[in-house]
Parts: C-alpha cells; sequence; structure tokens
C-alpha cells in the first residue's frame, strides 16, 4: 500500500495503470540550482545584453527536453502538455535558479517533465560555460509544487 | 578567446568545429547526490535484497540516458561510446552519491554524456520513490574528473 | 496582442498554454514543390512502373516524419495524431508537388505536422536521387489549408 | 473493403484516418517465447537470485519500447498508453514466454505496442546472453488477446 | 569469464568497454521467420504487382530500425552503420523468410543491429496484414552468421 | 550504373554500402530562402535587438535537426558530425536566406544533414510567425556546395 507503485505485487518493474484516474488539469514546477563562479555568471549577464543567450538556449533545451521525459525515464507514461515555462530566478552573485512550470490535462502528472525541464537545461547552461567553468555544479533538482491529482496540492517548504 | 566556444564570432550558437581536433581516448566522471528521508533510503535498501532494485533500474536509465545526450543538449557533437559504467556509493543514512564513468576515442569529451548519465539515473530514483517522499532532491550534479583532450587532465577538489 | 505568441510577456521562449483551448477537430493541408531535370522525374516514373518507386519511399518518410514533429520544432506541443495522407500531383515534365493532409482532434493545430512531414518527403526525394541530379530543388514549401481551431478556415490563394 | 487499410483507395501508404472512431478502453496481450540452451536459462536464474536480473532489464526494456512504438512501425498512430505489464512464464528448461499487456483509452488499438513490447525484451535478452549462447532464438512472436474496438474481443486460440 | 559481461564483477548492469578492441570489419546475418494463412500471402504478393507493396515498406522499417538499435536494447553500443540489406525468401505457401544484413566498421558487432532490423520488418508486415489476419506469427528470429570480432566467424546450422 | 543507388540490382531499397569508400574530410552547404510579409520580417528584426530572437532559435533547430537526419530520412546512414553553422542571410524587406554549413570526417556525405539543417531552421521561422503570416513560404531548399568524397567539389551556379 505504502511501497513503490512502480513494482508490481511480485516485485517487478511495470508501468502503473492509470486506466481509472480522471483526466483532470496537472500542473508541476520543479527548479534546479546551478553554483558557479561569479565572473562565470557575470559573463552569461553580459552576454544577455550583447550577443548570445546562455539561459535562453537553456530555456530552449528545458522545453524540448520535456518532451522527452518518457524516452529518459523508463516507467513514465508518454503523455500530451499544454504548456512549458521556464524562467531564471536571480540568487546571488553566483548562482540563479532554473524553474520550470509545466502543465497538461491528463490521467497522471507531469512531475517528472518539470524535473526533466530543469534537469535538461541546467544541463545546457553546464555545456555552455564548462570550457570557462568545469566546476559549475546543478542542484538542488527538486520538485516545488504539484497540482491535481489524487495526492492533491503539494508545496515544498521554502528553500533553505 | 577566453569567451564561450558555442557563440560564434557573431554572437550566434553553432556546434563547434571539432575537425582538427585528434581522436583519443577521453574519460568522464560526474557525479550527483541524492538525498532523501532515511526511511525512503531504507525502503529501496530492502528492496534490493528482495525484490525490485530501484538503483538498478537507475543504472539501466544512466546507460541509456547516456546514448540520448546529443538529443538533449543542442550543441553537444552526436558521438559514439566505448563504455558506460554507473555506481552507487553510500554517503549516510538519508543520501547516496551516483557516480557515471564515460569513456570514448574521438574528437570531444564525454563529459556531458556523464552528466546527462547521473541526471537521468538521479530522475529515475526520484520516479520510482516519489509517491512516498516528494520532497526528495538531485544534487549537487557535477564533473569529477576529465581526462583527454587538449585541456587535460581535470580533477574536482574533494567533496565538501 | 498581436506579437509572436511563443515568447511571453518577458521576451523568453516557451511552449504556449493551451490547457484552455477546446479539443476540436483540426485538419491541415501543406504542399511542397520539388523541381528536378525532366530525367530525373522520368527516371522516377520509369521505377515506378518497374522496381523502386521513390515516391512511395517519400510517402513514408512523410508520415513518420509528422510523427516526429514535436521532437524537431523546438516550441510545438506533443500530440496525437488522426490521420496522414501524403499525394503526389504532378507539376509538368519537371516538378511535383507533395501535399499532406495531416488531421487530429486535440488543443492545437496540425500545420507543423503538415509542413514536416512535406519537408521529410521532399528530403527523401532529394536523397533518393542526388547521386543523378544534385541542383534539384524543394520549395515553395506552405501551408494550403487549415482548418478548426480559433483562427477558423485558411485557404492560400492559388499557386501563381 | 477487405483489404489492407494501410493502403488507400489508389494503392499508396497512408496513416488511416481514426477521427471518427469512439474513444474506448482498449488493451492487447502479446507474447514472444525465448528458446535457448538449458544451461543459458540457468545461468539467468542463478543471477536472479543473486546478483543481476536478465529477465528484470528485458522488462524495463520492453516497457520502453512499447513508448516507441509509432517510431518504429511506419504507420503506426502515435499514441498515449495506460499501462504496460511484462511478465516471463516458464515453459521448459529451454524456454520461457515473455508476455506484455498494455492498455490504453484511445481510438486505436495498442497490438502493436505489445508486440513491439515483447519484441524489445526478447532482444534484450538475446543482447544479454549471445556471448554465451548465439543460437537462442525469438518466437513465435504473436498477438494472444485484443479487447476494445471495432473488431470486438480476439482470444488467440491455445499454444500448440 | 564466461559470465554474462554486461554485468559488471559486482553483478551490475553497465556498457561493456570495448575502448580496447581493435576497429575491424564486422557483418551480421539475422532472420525472422514470418507465418501467416496462405490468403494473406497471396493478398501480399497480388498487391505486389499492383499497387502498394508491403514486403516493401518492411525492408524501408528494417534499415529504420537497424538505425535506432541503440535506442531500444538498453546496453547495446551507439555505433555507426555501413550498410544494411533487406531481402525477402520465399518459403511456403504461408511463409516468408526476412533476411537483414548489417555492416560497420567498428569496436562492437552488428548482430543486435541485423535482429533488430528483422524484427522491425516483421512487425511492420504484421501491422500492414493484422487486419485480415491477426493469428499471424514471427519467428524464429534469430541470428544467422557473424563475421569479425574476437569470437570470430558464426554460422547458424541450416534451418531444421 | 547511372542509376538511383538506394535501389539493389532487384529494385529492392537499401542502406548503400560505404564500407569500402575512404574517411575524408566532407563539407556540405544547403540553403533555404524563405519568404514572408515585410511586417513579418521586420516584426523579427525588431525582437532581435529587443527580447527574442526567432533566427537565433531557428539555428538551435537547425543544429539539433542536423543530429536527427538518419532517423528521418529513412536510408541516411547514421554518422558522426564535426560542426554545423548556421547563418541568416538578408535578400531583400521580405526575405531572408538560412544557411548550413556541415562538416564531418567520414565515409558518406552530410549533405542530407545540411538540408536537413536549414529545413528545420525554416520550420522553426515559420512555427515561431505563423500566427501573424501563415502565407509565409520556405523554398527553394537546395544543396549549394559539397566538398569531399569520390564526387568531387560541387557548387551550385548563382541564385538566379
Amino acid at each position: 500500500m505504502t511501497d513503490l507503485p512502480h513494482f508490481d505485487s511480485e516485485g517487478h518493474v511495470h508501468m502503473v495503470d492509470v486506466g481509472k484516474k480522471p483526466t483532470t488539469h496537472r500542473v508541476a514546477v520543479a527548479s534546479a540550482v546551478i553554483t558557479m563562479q561569479p565572473s562565470t555568471l557575470q559573463r552569461i549577464k553580459d552576454r544577455k545584453f550583447a550577443k548570445g543567450d546562455v539561459f535562453e538556449l537553456a530555456r530552449v533545451a528545458g522545453v524540448m527536453g520535456s518532451k522527452r521525459t518518457a524516452d529518459l525515464i523508463p516507467l513514465c507514461h508518454p503523455l500530451t502538455i499544454d504548456s512549458v515555462q521556464i524562467s531564471v530566478e536571480p540568487i546571488d552573485d553566483a548562482s540563479v535558479r532554473l524553474v520550470a512550470r509545466v502543465s497538461t490535462h491528463g490521467k497522471t502528472g507531469v512531475e517528472m517533465e518539470a524535473m526533466t525541464a530543469v534537469m535538461a537545461a541546467g544541463l545546457t547552461v553546464y555545456d555552455m560555460c564548462k570550457s570557462v567553468d568545469r566546476s559549475m555544479t546543478i542542484g538542488p533538482v527538486q520538485l516545488d509544487e504539484k497540482l491535481g491529482g489524487k495526492s492533491g496540492h503539494f508545496v515544498r517548504s521554502p528553500q533553505k
């Protein structure tokens, strides 16, 4: 009952049956903090007002990544998506928070789509900047909010 | 010269030309810490000795994810891969470290393949356990080591 | 209001929210003209009545391409498709028109699925014939008709 | 009327229009027999109780393969899936039967998703064991049952 | 030593390291028997000389499927392919044999690419004909020959 | 000899064997003209200096599309890519030319990768602007130059 639902009663992996769940509006918000050298973040910001924009490419990668979720996460259901929005929130001179908000009308939630979106966006920031700052880190990657579905409204307690 | 290489001289994104780089042996090691409630980690460990093994599925997702890197990261080169190895290292009663080691013989490194592997593995752990522990976090996700290529041997200083 | 909807109010790319749109029947028709040397088109036609059929392979590529639209076009919604039909209309001794008709019941239109279908079909004709006619061109690729959805019935004025 | 529906009235391939079909609950069950040397099957079983489990990886590959059906089978409709369950049934000391049960609520059946699931699962068993038993065979791969849709309930007569 | 190489010394799945293997010419031949009602096979043959050709579409699906092998088989190496050839050999009035021959120059063999090619081709025949012959079966699917690589030349003994 | 190489001697499609071709440096340049209402092009240009940049997203889609070529074009060889560069050249107040330059070291050329890149880029421009200019057209899409390989240097005669 409280066990992991992706294993069936005999302990084998399966794609959970969502056939009897109602189709409802579902939203998930996930985030990933990216931490780097202040000079790297400054470089990204400088570009933004000049030429290529690292965070804009990260947004594109995040949107596209959310569409590949069922390809990447073995037991995720393939589903349609209503919207994906990725924002970049400043934290301090060495870090930003990437936030993905994904929504759908479906039988299962879009937590993994939001988590995958921020993962792909974060990895893209890393890829763009790794030649100048190989020590950059991504994380915590986490679910911040979830609306819709049987388990109700989840809101993570504020970042510490 | 020291600017971000994924932008060309006019500031536009491009896939960097690696045509003149030599084909060499390249290795990258990346890791992701997964932090959860102690009861969740205990549950995963209990299963391991009983029925379904969450970390084994995460390994599979990590290997498969590394093969999808060029699909996910916009400016990554498509490449062949010699090996992918994913290990799970215990940290404490609430966290483990997923470590991916990827190698190739090619003209460009496999840092992003290793980073993508641990992200996909970490997201799979999240997906498997989210119904019992929605607050689980992934991160820091980071490059730990890199061998081969013009930039030489990179080793991250030990986890703090 | 009349601005490009794929940018949000702050100018960042996003996948537009279609969550409040009604699910309706939607059809899109797109076409691509392929122009080649008359001897190349004759060769294709000769094969058709003998052995391999270039246009039949192009149809297959078009149908399969329409299913990959959301992978290729960054901000397209992933969706289900009811039907894809690809026809080849003769124009003159050096050119044909590939026409794709795609339909769905969904919250967003299938214009891009029809456009992608004729693109993939046209590229396949090019690939099959490039060794004998490298100068072949594809285009105009265009939307010819669109039914369903808020913007109503669109019919392109006849080819000039 | 009794002709192959994937060809239109002019004999060209198309994706059949399912737009007027009702959305109903649909289930398909397919199976694949894997035959190998008894020592190979024994080796798989021994591992199961010790370390890596070949059939568990085959299950994962089967679930993931079912999600790729529309990518592999040219004229298949892309669709959402409610559930995928893969079981391994013993036959004798040299063979097992992989069985996939797939369900959806949609306008078209999931026979191909079930067939693709057992194909991917079977190929994965082959891949895992080919270094010790290259002569292993897969088949018959077949549809065992189908529920829902215009054609009604199909049950294959028992294995001979 | 004689154990399954896709598990490492601790029993965990990994992508085997082929980095020290030489790059050599490698060929694999796999086959799949398709058995159906004689009237179904006759229908396919009749079409071949008239309009749509089921086996030609199966060939396309087989070639395309071989390119997706590393996406489908969890621990397969991504690789380049030199050639894929798919032939259809008559057996009797109710069955044919699909044969795929795949070659590459690489560090690992293409057995799985050949096996995946005939599976995808066979499933496509099933998909095209299932509305008239749901009982059709695919199998045995098997490796018939393998050239190149450390394990040398493998030839399966003739079909029984 | 002068026939279409993607059909074998019996007229069936196959992936041409490139196993005996030498590995050489290969470059291909393709282009696609995009024609729209002057007000649409003006709108794109205005954004460029303000917020979201349509052509920058088209570049990303072009680079990513070139990596999907073997998935889209049935008989294309999967290959590695050294570089992809996409430029946007002004033509007049209603049209621009998207140009993709792709290079590799391999046994087969990258014409289709360059053609697919400009198609994906062009379709992305269409997708971004279709709500304000549904009549936009793409084409001619064509190969402009090809270097390397048996067929030597191809340069298309200047645009007329």
